[in-house]
């Protein structure tokens, strides 16, 4: 096999989800394409992997040290929405029903894999906190058992900060889920957490 | 969002079978990879963009003016295998049952598409054969309409380029298949074309 070809596919198969024969037909998909448009590929992983940097309030990417959201004047800022990843900032934003900010832990706590409170970007909200205009903290993470222990966590660290309203998002049956297949737990919280119907 | 997460994420989408949410998953994990990596990622890729070439015998990827195979001396130089693609080569290659040589096609006739025989290397094919080593020509094609018309095309062409056998693969079940879940017209050419088993 040609050697270009071969160091192709094997950068591409380092990728996760992408096998030898995945990577192959990317390689391929690739010479089909026109060289300005591979070049504009890789510039882009490269820059992007190089330039990119992690805002100095929220730990959210950020092309300057301050993000976009953190920096925009019309955002609510007294409202942080703490969140595990970057792709859940972006899974909120979708919505266009959240104005406030974020707070990107960068992981969660998981002693199975060795991520310790220290790990996380915790103290960094601590910090934004004391400077005395966030009134609300949402704790946005899932519901597994490492969630579950880093949101008690983060709640015990706020206990003495002063007057916080401490939220979680709301549980339920999602929209279009039946509930033939939702689990017991949710079936059970949803009818224990019931809401009135305000136009009866 | 970030604009060079955002490039990032846009580039990647442009890959097949890759949307915007696994192009995501895909940026943030070259994140947690090292700036050495990802730049080994994207040279590979360009370089392998603009580098590769076409061997001027096969048309086989290359990186050379002759590729690998046709510049083996210990191959079988008087068989020539005819394939659709690059990726039908790496597969017979595979099973290390060849070792003659190979001629890459580029595609198949395809008037639905457009694809017409002087698209293909077929000129190219009768120019190596008429050099006159060669004295079989196997037609690894699809079973497909387009592939039996390719075939057929270049039956007629290869007609009258002397004493040459033209043989195309085996049909029948494949190993591990069931017979409840072959088709039809598979197990009908298997038991009509039913092979003497040799120890008995």
């Amino acid at each position: 096999m040609s050697k270009l070809l071969d160091q192709a596919v094997a950068e591409l198969a380092k990728l996760p989800g992408v096998g030898r024969r995945t990577a192959l037909r990317l390689a391929i998909h690739l010479l089909r394409r026109d060289r300005e448009e591979v070049s504009a590929l890789a510039e882009a992983l490269q820059s992007f992997r190089n330039d990119i940097r992690y805002c100095r309030y929220c730990n959210n990417l950020s092309d300057e040290e301050v993000c976009p959201i953190c920096a925009d004047a019309r955002r609510d800022r007294t409202t942080v929405c703490v969140v595990e990843h970057v792709k859940d900032v972006i899974s909120i934003e979708q919505t266009r029903q959240y104005n406030g900010l974020y707070h990107v832990l960068g992981g969660i706590i998981s002693p199975m894999q060795g991520i310790s409170p220290s790990d996380l970007k915790i103290d960094l909200l601590l910090e934004n906190i004391a400077r005395g205009e966030i009134r609300e903290v949402i704790l946005a993470l899932n519901t597994s058992v490492e969630g579950e222990t880093t949101t008690f966590y983060i709640t015990r660290r706020l206990a003495n900060c002063g007057d916080i309203r401490i939220t979680s998002l709301a549980r339920g049956i999602g929209f279009g889920d039946e509930l033939d297949y939702a689990d017991e737990l949710t079936i059970g919280h949803a009818i224990h957490n019931r809401t009135v119907i305000e136009n009866c």
